[in-house]
């Protein structure tokens, strides 16, 4: 053996994109960035609020349960039942640092390595990554050219290995809000097929004119469906590394077992810091979403002026576009350009499977107007300097 | 499929017994609990101050790089050179949410499914769980009846699939300290054998008139040694789930693929807090451990009046005694009866993969000298009884 070797495992598990994005940023001075999935404000007085409480009690710098305090499950408990709808039998919740680890750890619970889960492409880039970390193979269905849903494709890719289903709704990376309808559908086909439907609702805070939808809220969907939640985006608390999930309750076990294994709890201090979060509670990321939706209808405005250059298919969530450039050129060359030469970043499509034809995904959440409308205008301008005169 | 068929990679996994045991204790209101593996004293002062810090920069909540901020960095790097005599040439330090995350992170990023890692027995029941949940082989090689590295059994047990060998020292779950030389023959061992040194080092400032010693101050060890440590002990910071490892350079990427897909970063204001903790530095601990090593003498000199009904190896570290007791009881029987008729909690031997014969787990580090002095009391009167009785 050589200590060189990497095994298989990691060699299919590609690299994430972010660092490498960051430190072409950190090597241009200046550059804006277009390219974070992060929101622009802090969390709520009433989440810092709570340091003091937690500090108050020798007990709380030891190891907590596993599945989390019990003030944070039971403010998540409230927060499910009278905003998502989610009757809460049959259901565990479990609280995890951060979304990402709620996922690592369903696909870790519920699969055997070469077992099969099935995305939609364009996928987020961590959920595939997963998959491979769990020696299983993502199976990649397309979304249609507004990035919704094809469930009769999804249908032709379900197989006696698929284990899952996954959504993300609103969608990272593409925006895109899928309706009650399409993902009924989906969790049928999950229930149809014996498969999970893992739906991921990070973003389901940030829809502009329309309703998120959660598929947990669909009557007898508790043994089939598992619901991944964070609060990085709504309450500016990414740092924080606290999301949660819905699970069926004959998965706690294993999940439990999965999460003792890796992070025993998530920190304490964070979770009396996401009971303060909750306190404040959905009306706090409404305030803040005004701002971000001023934001995005001038990000809309701007790239109106470039749609012989690239289509922004609909986006009525999240605070992404990927926008599809009309150009042959190298996706990751263009990117670096743009960067160098105008001082802008965002990030290349082939990171979320898109390997035909060049994407760019637009996040707006993290910055403030007018940074945004400068970062933007330097986009419009670095694609019409980039791809006009090739 | 059926959903309640669980795959056989979690069939594979124990359930934790901390939540078992826990249960118990629970239902059992004044049990003095000798099983956990925590201390009873809280952070430094100057950890806590770090929060002032983390707070006076918005910038602070969102995500922060994946291996850990600059800032702990630095001072890990500082302690493990002049502490640890590590040499960091071809080294990395990534910060981890816990312990336990590192050793599923290295796991994960040298293995394939079917691969083996040979750990000592008795050993860590997270280690043992995070190997299947890799979908890896634990091979399991026996300690001496002190606890010691056999170093001819571990030679014997390794093959072709072999990627790693485990060590703990100090000891989880005997307390045993291994000699400089087992390590350095240990660590020769894994460089002829092509494979990696894992060495857990979370207990390294709990030793009791003899020195620890890190395999990775072995010359020209960077490439083949990955060493785990943890604050959770050192530094009453069990909650803020802050550890870290140090591996070699070239299994950088693969460890950050992981970590992104996982926690992406560790909670930064505990990343911040661990700052702080390593500012007041080992004297800290070393303070505390007076008070440590005096229940301890306790513990040892209250079981030396048992010793016709149990046998106490020596053991010079971490806050850990492993009896041996002399009876045909099943072992979780006697637990639950230590619990339900003398109110006082020890961890059951079978979780340490030791199923033949009986052993209990005494842990001495989060209690007070005076209910340490009542628990261990109730212990020793708990074996007379039961085990005397029989």
């Amino acid at each position: 053996m050589n200590f060189h070797r990497l095994p298989s495992r990691m060699q299919a598990v590609q690299a994430p994109i972010i660092p490498i994005v960051g430190e072409l940023i950190r090597q241009h001075p200046g550059t804006i960035s277009l390219g974070q999935g992060v929101v622009n404000y802090p969390p709520p007085q009433s989440a810092i609020d709570q340091i003091t409480q937690f500090l108050s009690n020798p007990n709380n710098h030891k190891y907590q349960a596993v599945e989390g305090i019990p003030a944070l499950k039971d403010a998540i408990a409230d927060k499910l039942r009278t905003e998502n709808n989610i009757d809460l039998q049959n259901r565990e919740i479990v609280v995890t640092a951060g979304s990402n680890m709620a996922f690592l750890n369903v696909v870790l619970a519920i699969t055997d390595p070469g077992d099969e889960i099935i995305l939609q492409t364009p996928f987020y880039f961590n959920h595939e990554m997963a998959i491979e970390i769990a020696s299983c193979r993502a199976v990649l269905v397309p979304t249609d050219e507004n990035y919704q849903i094809q469930s009769d494709l999804i249908r032709a890719a379900i197989t006696d290995r698929t284990r899952a289903i996954v959504t993300i709704s609103p969608n990272n990376p593409t925006g895109a809000v899928y309706s009650e309808s399409a993902l009924r559908e989906v969790n049928q086909l999950c229930r149809d097929s014996n498969c999970f439907h893992i739906t991921d609702e990070a973003y389901e805070y940030f829809t502009y004119g329309v309703d998120h939808f959660s598929a947990a809220s669909i009557a007898d969907s508790a043994n089939h469906t598992i619901s991944i939640f964070s609060l990085s985006k709504a309450y500016g608390f990414a740092s924080w590394r606290i999301g949660y999930m819905v699970i069926p309750a004959f998965l706690l076990e294993s999940v439990q077992k999965i999460q003792d294994t890796n992070v025993i709890c998530s920190s304490v201090i964070s979770q009396f810091a996401a009971v303060g979060a909750l306190e404040a509670g959905r009306s706090y990321c409404e305030e803040k979403l005004k701002a971000i939706a001023q934001v995005r209808e001038i990000v809309l405005s701007e790239l109106e002026t470039i749609q012989h250059l690239c289509t922004v298919p609909q986006a009525d969530g999240a605070f992404y576009f990927l926008l599809k450039v009309h150009t042959e050129m190298d996706t990751m060359e263009l990117v670096k350009k743009l960067i160098q030469d105008h001082r802008v970043a965002v990030l290349p499509g082939f990171t979320f499977g898109l390997e035909n034809g060049c994407y760019l995904r637009v996040g707006y959440g993290a910055l403030e107007k007018e940074t945004a409308i400068e970062g933007i205008q330097r986009l419009v301008t670095g694609l019409k300097t980039i791809v006009e005169t090739r």
